[in-house]
């Protein structure tokens, strides 16, 4: 991995709390800057915060006070004061919904709730961390937004680049669905589709960060990464609001490359040293669907390590062989008492289903895959029915029809009484 | 039309500060029940307030300390006070964008807002509606919930009754496009195709709720429907509100049945005699696909009844050839100065892509209708571009993406840089 070398004005650069990145790794401080790669180490930068200054009381009262959306936690990201008065598609502030229904089924009585993200701007949780992306872009100059995608993000970054008036440029691969392709492409950037996978497309993007030709070009997922990842707080800073500054005992995270679990944490650790929620255990658990389990295999295995596999799965917005944060989220995993688990296609169906006639959620599969899995960790009795736990829905069913597609009408029938009585439904 | 007899026990039914049922031709008064047509005239029953006892300040901190939800204005729909902690899909509070983009592009200077409902439960603005019907069921003790429809009533109707405990039955054409019959399916409830158009849909729903089989049973649009329709009046208040309570000047509305249109003009009444806005002028302008134009048609003509058309539109949302509340579209377009325009479906097109281009909005047909109006408006000098507007998008361009289905990728290349500069993008 080439280490970035853009060059950038970053000392004048405002970006609210955000006072430098530092390696996950070995510590080690840069300015803030597009860059996403220690030099010392090749360990992930993150954004290293400064919060000194915040009275607790003030800090909550401001972010009640703030907008419907995750500007309201502006103190608390890597993003100017002033940022709800820019152009972007201010996504967050979606329902955390009681599952009453849903616990009845599952036998949990201390509470359970499903943060519903599909209804954000464009239906998943990734406007939450293009969002931050843009901000950063706006900061470092960038003119143009780009990323590599096989879905959900493509559609977010033409999105928020349309409305904030960035050029955008997505690469996908030449080959997907036509809906997909519509859904990316209607926001009117350039959409380049590549003979080739994913792999390629995410091959192709790096050399383009390294050339002249993608100067200017802020890349959501890869040298805007530790902006971008910074978005997945937010989910932890609604969930906490939401149940009235309190955390949750349990939280079912879905992980392709493990990034916003352990955002997610993030959030949480910093709500706790922040004093806006009690310091309390948390426990929390990743989902992966069989066909793209490389973290729930190692979690079982006990290893540290995680070991690449080619995915096979409904689930593609999960279907990451490869995951980045995969260590990081085995860390978590076992520090909070958590876990990781995997549920099969057929799992990942039943469960979309099972949302959808309780709480009339209509969920991505990779809400199946939450949903699945908290059945699965219920019934070995790794999950506590009578705990409160929140189940992550990242996104839209209307998006993955294809994986329900067997489902359909109950009854045909010719228009008149007799008709609808011999069908048998009253 | 045959009236309604089901006997109710309406006497201790409690909605708030609905009170009376009202004839909207002769203005005879029944009590509050499921019926829908007046018996002394066959006219059509709306709801009768008393808002007696409001105070305006003190029910203008009410609603702005209420949830992010249409409950937020209980005390002026027909629900009781408590509905907010009821099972519900708590719809509503969708964003009021102000389009700066857009606004450049049609060369509006004071003030183009985009009222977004594509973020509800379900994606459209009948999540509004279906939550006041339901509420008007729980209160007259319906264990059903149906509708006929032809897509977006179905798949609201069965998420909210999913949530809400109760069974559904929802009748469709049987032929529908797969997607639809999935989106309306996936919750579970009965879908019942009807070998039919969506005439005999209709037709059969009407016989229904005269025949024992349908007793119990509450169809949304039909015997529920004067409180279903009050759903409608929550936009005018959200977009006042969201301009700090204020009216804007003009507002670009679909017409279907013409049921939004009136109703958001019975809100914006409200709201005006409340005290909560001041009383000043606004112009309500009607939009319709020219496939589909009835009451475009007879605005232009100056007639006061609307003849029917057989639709030949793709934007099917709105296809209705004979709209109930036509006349009364007529009446508020003329009283207030505004007007009702119709777009060719190339334009409805065009403006779905304008919309998305400029605010990254992906808008269902009906976006594109009112979008395409607007701009015609402007362009013929009926809309007064120095003036606030409102424009309004119901529903979700995910759930009509064959109308732009022709919309796809910029360029396909080999993944490598070559290549790349090849297709002339840099």
């Amino acid at each position: 991995m080439a280490v970035q070398t853009v060059a950038s004005t970053t000392e004048s650069v405002d970006l609210g709390p955000a006072a430098a990145l530092s390696c996950r790794e070995c510590g080690h401080r840069v300015p803030l800057g597009p860059v996403f790669a220690c030099e010392e180490c090749f360990g992930p930068l993150e954004i290293a915060y400064d919060f000194s200054g915040y009275d607790t009381e003030e800090l909550r009262k401001r972010i009640e006070a703030g907008p419907a959306n995750i500007w309201r936690y502006a103190p608390l990201l890597p993003v100017p004061a002033d940022v709800a008065g820019k152009p972007n598609l201010n996504p967050g502030w979606t329902p955390l919904v009681k599952a009453d229904n849903l616990a009845r089924e599952l036998g949990v009585t201390g509470g359970l709730y499903v943060k519903d993200d599909s209804g954000n701007p464009t239906h998943s949780f990734k406007d939450r961390v293009v969002a931050q992306a843009l901000e950063a872009a706006r900061a470092f100059g960038f003119t143009t937004l780009s990323c590599s995608s096989t879905g959900n993000l493509a559609g977010a970054v033409g999105a928020a680049a349309a409305r904030a008036g960035f050029r955008s440029c997505v690469f996908i691969p030449h080959d997907l669905e036509q809906g997909k392709i519509v859904m990316a492409a209607i926001y009117g950037g350039d959409l380049v589709g590549i003979e080739g996978n994913y792999d390629d497309v995410n091959r192709f993007c790096s050399e383009l960060i390294g050339d002249p030709a993608g100067e200017g070009w802020g890349f959501v997922n890869v040298n805007l990464r530790p902006y971008y990842a910074e978005g997945s707080k937010t989910l932890a800073y609604e969930i906490a609001e939401q149940l009235g500054w309190r955390l949750p005992d349990q939280l079912v995270v879905p992980i392709a490359s493990g990034s916003q679990l352990t955002k997610i944490d993030k959030g949480l650790q910093e709500l706790i040293k922040l004093g806006l929620v009690e310091d309390k255990p948390y426990k929390i658990f990743g989902a992966q669907a069989e066909g793209c389990s490389p973290v729930s295999v190692a979690f079982k295995a006990g290893h540290d390590v995680v070991r690449p596999q080619k995915p096979n799965t409904i689930a593609k917005s999960l279907a990451i062989g490869n995951p980045a944060d995969g260590p990081y989220v085995l860390d978590i995993a076992r520090r909070t008492a958590g876990a990781v688990e995997d549920v099969t296609d057929e799992q990942i169906v039943d469960a979309i289903k099972l949302l959808a006639r309780t709480e009339g959620i209509f969920a991505e599969t990779a809400g199946g895959v939450t949903v699945g899995v908290t059945r699965k960790l219920i019934e070995s009795g790794v999950l506590d029915p009578t705990k409160t736990t929140v189940v992550l829905n990242t996104g839209d069913g209307l998006k993955t029809l294809d994986a329900v597609a067997g489902t359909g009408l109950t009854a045909t029938i010719r228009p008149n009484l007799d008709s609808f009585k011999e069908a048998g439904l009253v």
